[in-house]
């Protein structure tokens, strides 16, 4: 099929990601909460429109789903709103050790699929190859083991010219 | 867009239903568990292909997907395949707390999905009344609140000829 994979079929294939690679976090994790937190976590996309991680960091985007994620919780029982909110900023803030592994996880399918696709969405969006390994640097902040194992296979890539070394 | 909800969007679906409706549950559940099952209760698709449920429980079709279970927990380490495969087959039985509650929310969003759009798929692939009753009856297992709030919705739906009366 000729298209992108949104965010609900990326939720489900990073919440088994993350079930799939628990025991390769750095620290103690609570996978039931990781899970909660990644099914949640792209929500607020129903209303700022989803965008490659590149270019999604910035202020204005981030603001954008926030505004949709409190739109969307408001809508829920009080308690459960709550802790929704709760676990979307302890996401986004990355500062505990399961919101490290669910933001680590976070960049993995992604990254494999530009792995096997030749680089296509880095290439689409112009993606030099220090942002590449910059950004998903953080991998090594969930999981040091998986950020060896990946960094080997992109500077691979790299290296045989897989991925546009001029990118 | 046109076209329906694949496995991997309709997993995420159903899991933050299991989520969002935890507190009707007949019994005591745990949602993690539930989460997970749910996370994997499709994955024989992958294999297996997606078929409307009223014509998925199949002897055949089950066997397929049994199969194609089998074949992809098999590139797991062996205590995750195991576990996975416990909890699928829990799904499959139906028969504790966790899998009649998942099995019970695994109905509602393509209900709703009828519900809302005039029984699209009911219609195109002729499901009586009678059938619709009675496969989404297993929601009462799960959650009679729930049961009764939908089976009163689908009686209104019937009634006021949202959905068609010949079907």
């Amino acid at each position: 099929m000729e298209r992108f994979e949104n965010s609900a079929e990326y939720s489900w294939h990073v919440c088994m990601s993350a079930l799939m690679l628990k025991d390769y976090a750095n620290e103690a994790i609570n996978i039931d909460r990781v899970i909660k937190m990644l099914l949640i976590h792209d929500i607020g996309e129903i209303d700022a429109g989803d965008t490659i991680i590149y270019s999604s960091e910035t202020a204005e985007l981030k603001s954008a789903e926030a505004a949709g994620v409190a739109r969307l919780f408001a809508m829920l029982p009080e308690g459960m709103s709550a802790e929704f909110l709760a676990l979307w900023n302890e996401f986004e803030a990355g500062e505990t050790p399961d919101a490290r592994y669910a933001k680590a996880i976070d960049c993995v399918p992604p990254l494999l699929h530009n792995l096997h696709g030749n680089g296509h969405s880095w290439r689409a969006h112009d993606i030099s190859q220090e942002k590449i390994l910059g950004l998903n640097a953080r991998i090594g902040l969930g999981s040091t083991e998986l950020w060896h194992v990946i960094r080997k296979q992109l500077e691979e890539a790299f290296e045989q010219g897989i991925l546009n070394k001029a990118l």
